[in-house]
Parts: C-alpha cells; sequence; structure tokens
C-alpha cells in the first residue's frame, strides 16, 4: 500500500507548483481535456463496454449509471469546457478595507490544496470533479467505485496528458488504481498530504469514511426533500411543480420525497396532484386526513417521514398551516432541498425565514438545487454539511481563503 | 451526567428561537449584557478573588489569565458593546444573480446554530464567545477551565439575565456548572444539538477533542510565526517591526517565534534586531550562520524550527533569497502568520502568492494578526484550521449559508 501514500505524495508536490499557476493555464488544461478526451471517444466507449461486460449481474439502475452514453459523453465534455469558461474562483477579493492604522487587509480565495474523491461507479464523475478540483487550482485524487475501473483509466490518462500538455503537473489528476478496498483506508490516512476528502454513496459509506479519518470530509448525505402547497396555491402550477420535483428524475438526492398540502387547499389541489402523480406511475402514501381526499392512496407510517425513497413513492401529508408544515420539515427534513408553492408574500417570506436547509425554494422544482441551475457550473455534489460548504459545491466551494495584511511597519500599541 | 444532554438539548429549542429574531433585539441584548456586568462588578471581582484564592499553587502566568483586574474588566464590557454595534453578519446575501430562466438565486448568512466553547481558565473568553455567538445568531454552551469556575457563574447569571430582559431566552448562554471533565466527555456525544466545538488552550488538548467527538471541531492550533526580513528591509523599520512582533506579548499564538534574515540583509540588519531584542531580555538561538553575526548567541537545533517557545526566546536564520524563506516557513511554519520586511513590490507580491498561511503580512507586526486590527471586532480565536474558517473567527465566520431560489413555476427540464 506505499502506492497509496505516494499517489498523496505526489498530489501534494503537484498542488503545490498548481498553486502557482495562473487560471488561464488552469482554463487552458480544461479545454485541452475535453479535446483530449472527445480524440480518444472510441477508447472511453470501449473501455465502459468492458466494464459494462465484466459485470453482467448489475442492476438495471446500476449499469445505467455505470454506462457512458453518447449523452454522457458529451455532457462530460460540456462540463470540462464550461469549467474552463467560468470565472476563476481563486484569488478573488472576498473582503477588504483599509484600517485606521493604514493597514491594508483583505481576504483572498486561494485553493484548499488536496481533495480526494471517493464515489460511485459513474465515470461523469470522474471528470466532473477533476474539472471542478482543476479550476479551484486544487489537486484531485479519485477513487471511483471498482465497476467502472477501466472506463477510469482511459479518462484519467487522457485528463493528465491534456493538464501535462498545457503546463500542470501531470499528477494534479491521480486515479487510484485499484480495486482493493484496502486501498480506501489507506488514502484514508494520508492527512499529511490530503486536506479534503469528498464521498459519494451511500450514508453508511460516508459515515464511515467520515468518522475513519483526520481528514476534514465534506459529507453528502441525502435528500428528504418537501414541497409545501400553501392554502393559496395555485393548482396548475402546484401539480406541475410537485410532478417535475418528483418524477423529473427520481433516484437523485434533490427529489421529492414528501408533499405536505395544507388543509385549507387540500380539496382543491390535492386530486389534481394525485392524478397526475398517478399518470406517471407514482404510488402516494397518504397520512389519515389524506385518505379521506384520495381513499385509494396507500396509508403512510411513522417511517415513511423519514424515508429518502429514491423511487416512484411519495409520501403525502395534511398540515393545518405554515407553522405545522415547518415543523413537519425541522423533524423528519434532511436539510438538503425544501419548497413552498404559494403567491403570497407573507408566506414566502415566513417559509424562507424559519425554514433550515442548504436550499429554501419558492414557486421552483426541487430538482432545480443545483449548481447549474444555480449558475454555479460544474459541481460535485451537493453537502448536507452546515460547515464550509452547504448545498452545490463547485469550484467556489473548493477555495479557502487567506488575510493579506499590507502595512509600512504597524506594530500593536 | 443528563444534565449535559439537558443543556444541549435546551441550547438546541434556544438557538431556534434566536434565528427568529431580529439583528436589532440581539444587538440590545448584548448591549444590556455589558450593562448588568457593570451593575454586578463587585460580584464579578469578588468572585474572581475566591477562584484565585482557591488555586494558590496556580503559576504566575496561569493566575494573571484568571485574574479579573479593572483593565480586563474594561476590555470585557467594551468586547461586548463593540459586538453590539457591529453591523448585523445573519442576512447578508453573499452572493446573487437571477438566472436566464428567471429564477432568482441568493445565498444569505445564517446562524450555524449551537456552539460549545471550551477553554482555559480565561474569564474574558466568556464574554467574548458569548458576544460573537449571539452576534451571529447562534447559542453557546460555556465550558471554561475548572480553576475560573465561580467568575463564569456570575459572568453567565448576568449574561442570561440580560438576555432575558432583551426578549431572548435565555438558554441562549449556558454555563457547563461542573469542574468534572467527564463532562467535556459528555458534551461532545451531543451531536444532534451542538452544531460546533470551538475548543481552545493546549495542543494536545484540541487534538484529543476533535478525535473524540463527531461534531465538527474549528480548531486553533499553534503559531510558529515568521517574520523575513528581505535583502532591501529598512534597518529601522525592521528593527521595530521584529521586536514588536516578539515582545509585545510573548505568550499568544500570533507572536513572533522564528526570524529570518537574507544573507544579503543580515551584516546590516541583525546586529542591530539583536541588541533591541536583548535590551528586552529575549535569548537568541541562531543558526550556524547567525553565529558569524552574534557570536554570543545560543546555537539552535534542529527543534528550536519547530517550538512555539511562547516565551522570550527567539530563534533566528540566515537564508538565502526569498525562496528559502518560503521553504523553511512552508516545512517549518503553521500556516498561522508570517511577515516580510521589504520595500520591493516584486519580493512582497512572491511572498504573499508563495506563502501559504492564514495571515500573510507585508511590513507588519505579527500581532497584528487578529480581529480587533483586521476589523471584524471580537473573535473568539484564530483558526488554523483551512476549511470553513481561517484566522480570526468573529461573527461573520460563526454563520453558515443557505441558499434561497425564488421562482413562478420553473421546472427542471
Amino acid at each position: 500500500m506505499t502506492q497509496v501514500s505516494d499517489i498523496a505524495r505526489r498530489a501534494k508536490a503537484a498542488s503545490q507548483i498548481l498553486k502557482t499557476l495562473s487560471g488561464k493555464c488552469r482554463a487552458d488544461a480544461l479545454d485541452r481535456m475535453a479535446g483530449k478526451l472527445l480524440a480518444c471517444r472510441e477508447e472511453v466507449f470501449a473501455a465502459n463496454a468492458e466494464d459494462l461486460a465484466a459485470a453482467p449481474d448489475l442492476s438495471e439502475a446500476f449499469k445505467k449509471r455505470l454506462a457512458v452514453t453518447d449523452k454522457i459523453f458529451d455532457y462530460m465534455l460540456n462540463r470540462l469546457r464550461e469549467a474552463a469558461a467560468l470565472p476563476d474562483p481563486v484569488g478573488r477579493i472576498l473582503e477588504g478595507r483599509t484600517m485606521p492604522s493604514g493597514l491594508e487587509v483583505r481576504r483572498i480565495a486561494v485553493p484548499i490544496g488536496v481533495i480526494a474523491m471517493i464515489y460511485e461507479a459513474r465515470p461523469n464523475v470522474t471528470t466532473d470533479a477533476a474539472a471542478v478540483a482543476l479550476k479551484s487550482g486544487n489537486a484531485v485524487i479519485l477513487k471511483g467505485g471498482s465497476e467502472s475501473i477501466r472506463t477510469n483509466r482511459v479518462l484519467a490518462r487522457a485528463m493528465r496528458s491534456a493538464a501535462a500538455e498545457a503546463g500542470l503537473p501531470e499528477d494534479v489528476i491521480q486515479l487510484i488504481d485499484s480495486t482493493d478496498h484496502a486501498a480506501v483506508s489507506e488514502l484514508l490516512k494520508q492527512e499529511k498530504s490530503i486536506d479534503l476528502v469528498i464521498p459519494r454513496g451511500g450514508k453508511s459509506l460516508i459515515r464511515a469514511i467520515a468518522e475513519g479519518t483526520r481528514i476534514p470530509v465534506l459529507k453528502h448525505y441525502d435528500g428528504i426533500c418537501h414541497q409545501y402547497i400553501a392554502r393559496d396555491a395555485p393548482t396548475e402550477m402546484a401539480v406541475k411543480l410537485v410532478v417535475n420535483s418528483k418524477c423529473q428524475r427520481v433516484e437523485v438526492c434533490n427529489a421529492l420525497e414528501t408533499l405536505l398540502v395544507d388543509a385549507e387547499a387540500a380539496a382543491r389541489v390535492l386530486p389534481a396532484v394525485a392524478e397526475a402523480l398517478t399518470q406517471k406511475g407514482v404510488e402516494l402514501r397518504g397520512c389519515g386526513e389524506t385518505k379521506k381526499f384520495l381513499p385509494g392512496c396507500v396509508p403512510a407510517t411513522e417511517e415513511d417521514w423519514d424515508t429518502e425513497y429514491l423511487a416512484p413513492i411519495l409520501s403525502v401529508r395534511i398540515v393545518r398551516g405554515i407553522d405545522e408544515a415547518m415543523a413537519h420539515i425541522a423533524q423528519h427534513g434532511s436539510g438538503h432541498t425544501d419548497g413552498i408553492i404559494t403567491n403570497s408574500l407573507d408566506l414566502a417570506e415566513r417559509f424562507i425565514a424559519g425554514v433550515d436547509s442548504a436550499s429554501v425554494l419558492v414557486n421552483a422544482s426541487t430538482r432545480l438545487s443545483g449548481g447549474g441551475d444555480y449558475g454555479m457550473g460544474a459541481v460535485v455534489g451537493i453537502s448536507t454539511d452546515r460547515l464550509h460548504a452547504r448545498g452545490p459545491v463547485g469550484p467556489a466551494e473548493l477555495c479557502t481563503y487567506k488575510w493579506v495584511a499590507i502595512g509600512s511597519g504597524q506594530l500593536r500599541a
């Protein structure tokens, strides 16, 4: 396992050089990475086909995540190019002032250093993570799911070669080329070289990683996301928002899991919402009150309110007013993304102030809580941590800062 | 030990209410806290005298930290009043944009929640921590050194009563009224109620706390601070800055510990610097080269470069150029505060870009790296972590943020 510690040391050394290179140079590397990937497109597809063939017993959902389709390949290229085009997050002056003493004080964004990404067998995360890390001047160590190892090898080789052509040390991107789980344990011991670990995957995996390392971990836990249909919510908008929040993609963290319907809106809105969802094949699990409006729905148990289905299932609860809605979200939500559907400014403001989630939405699909729709470009995930980065994690969130103070001999009195 | 979990639960409940109160209300509470403390001034001094009398065997340095003098009492009041007068850090719009879809996206500063401070027997930290936490809308649990328990009881009672008068739940400030060390272990288990632990004290204590809890810990490790006298450094300014950095207060984290002198400046500057330091009673420990200029100095060992003396001792090393200076800082520094003394814009810019420390100074005393001199008001300490908060930790650093997105029915395509 000396290999993993070598990788970490090389990443640290590469990150020191990377810190001295310009944003233009990093953007050029990202553009070249897209170009290089395009040039070895057939190699990527061939390796991916081998990965898929090597694991015939995987579930369809698993294979879907592992497969690099034309669409996903284009998406990967675009994310690299988009990252190249984004403004440089490094060197931003975050605040500054001249003190009465004449001391000029400023807080400046700088790279974190070395970031280790531990993630599922999803090849697009390999390129996304490299794009976001490099954009923000960080070296990255990639450990993707073992089932994607052949695809990741091709992707990493192409990106490293492009980085070198742009004048970056190629070790700014490194792949842990091992399917041995001990490699992860070894990675988590490299606290002298690695500044941040970002694990993605199941809750238990993330928890095990967070508790098994001295390196700071940016956690991406589950999304038990809510929409609250307020008493005045327009029926048509409510139907569209709930359907999109739930159905646009069911297996992701910002998909809707629980619908809260104000008792005063239920008779008007709920039947229409339920009909649209049922047409989309969504199973509804309702509270006792819900049964009055939707006699055919499955009864919800207490467990349903705490469940991230990641499936075409939606729990539905009737609430008496916004306070009950917010209390439900506080008790059962995961602080990821929660929305209100209303035309009342008063209700909107109360919801924004009262719901303590990474994303609080008014009249918008929960599926919009993410880097692209917030204008952040490529992201490595959506943090459910409260500290450092909360919500989508893009290039700016992979920066830290330093204070620079310029004086002319100022002393402490 | 149910007591500690009760305290944590009550803090959580109080923090939920505190989040809904205005900045004006919090500022009013801080002002009243100063007023209340002033009203029970004699009680504070009496309790502090009891604390001092109860521990006659403490070192002079320990007693100095424990003692509430007139000057320290005034300082405590001022810090509360200054915090009251600072702009409200909660609700700041940190960034915002309207997306092409019409979605209005903004990132807003919000309180972290519940903060536990674990610190030495220094009564002024009790009021400082309460001031910074409350200013940023957080509930705070205070666990000061056992030797200060009587003083802290009076301080906490006064601050709680003032908070209640201002309409805040009094449990926004709570003291762990126990000298039992098990109380700390119990506190570190309250991950459901406590959002952040800030330990202050020795390195081994902080490390033990960080490794013994699932709660995020903001670490305040040591400051091995450097000044680099560049080849062109003006002699007089260099003497004044080095003396102030080292001698203004020797026992604090931003005091100077190692002086790096460019070989080209040594003959001109080093004798004058050494004379001024020797007059102040500072022991110099020099490298082999240093001995050529200061034949009487103590020889430095390798260990000296990695030592935070917190005492009137300074290690001195001659370096050949700025790169050697920066390499020394990278290898031996603690990333706290490092400065350069120069009139060269080129050298200043290279030093700022190349030194990766929380504070990088040009022609300023290391003692200026702190909340007051950076215009941040009261702070709870100086973080040596890279994530979330780096350098001085004031009210803005005790905030997190949430994303708010306001739409009119926007869906994900």
